[in-house]
C-alpha cells in the first residue's frame, strides 16, 4: 500500500493537486501520476506530470524554484490532493509567487495584477523560453 | 466578452476551480462549464458542473451551505480558476469545513483527521443520502 493506492486517478492516470504555501496561499494546480507521487514522496520535493511534455518532472527543474513538501492532504472523495509546500523564490514561470496573480474584475471584464513580479523570466529561463 | 471567453476549457468543456475561504483555507476543487461560470457571476454564488449528475448545480443546493463569491483569479495559463468565497457552515458533504480534512502520514501510510466535524450529514442530507 502507498498513497497512490488510496487515490482515484482519471482515465489518463492523472490526479489534480492543489499546491499551497505553508500559510495556505494558493500557488498552482498541477497533475500527478503514480510515478510523480512516488518521486514526490521519495525526494520530499513536488514532482508533476507535465502534460505538455508527456513526462514526470521535478517542479522547478529548470528554474531551481523547487517546492519542499510539508504536508499532504486528500479530499473527501480521494479525487484530488492538497500539498502544502515551502516554495523557493516563486511558483509561477512568469515571475510571480503564485500562478493566481490576476484577479477578474466583473464590472470592467478585465484582469488586474495583484502581486509584484519577483523575478524576470528571461533571466531565469533564457530569452527564448 | 466575458470571463468564460478568457479560459481554456478541456475537451469536455470543463475547467477546474479551486475554492478557498477568504483567509485562503483550501475548501474543495470543483469543475465548471460555461453555464456554471455564467450562473456564478450572475448570482454571486458558486455553481458547479457536477460530473456525477451531468448538470450545473448551485453548490450547497441541498444542504444550504452555499459559497458567496468574494474574488475570482485566473492562473497564468487560463487553465484553472481560484475562487475565494465566504463559506456558509461547511464545504464538505461529510460534515467538515474543508474537503481536505485528512492528512497523509507517510511514515505509517495512514490518514489522520485534522478538523472537527461541524455537522452530521445524516441530519442535513437524510439517512439515505
Amino acid at each position: 500500500m502507498s498513497l497512490a493506492d488510496k487515490l482515484n486517478f482519471d482515465a489518463k492516470g492523472l490526479i489534480p493537486a492543489l499546491i499551497c504555501a505553508e500559510d495556505n496561499t494558493p500557488l498552482t494546480l498541477c497533475y500527478m501520476n503514480r510515478q510523480a507521487i512516488g518521486k514526490t514522496l521519495q525526494t520530499g520535493k513536488v514532482h508533476v506530470f507535465r502534460r505538455s511534455r508527456g513526462r514526470v518532472m521535478l517542479k522547478g527543474e529548470t528554474s531551481g524554484h523547487t517546492q519542499e513538501v510539508k504536508e499532504i492532504y486528500l479530499d473527501c472523495e480521494n479525487n484530488s490532493l492538497l500539498i502544502k509546500v515551502h516554495q523557493k523564490v516563486a511558483a509561477c514561470h512568469l515571475g510571480y509567487f503564485s500562478c493566481y496573480f490576476r484577479r477578474y474584475n466583473p464590472e470592467t471584464d478585465t484582469l488586474e495584477i495583484t502581486e509584484p513580479r519577483i523575478f524576470d523570466p528571461d533571466e531565469v529561463y533564457g530569452p527564448n523560453h
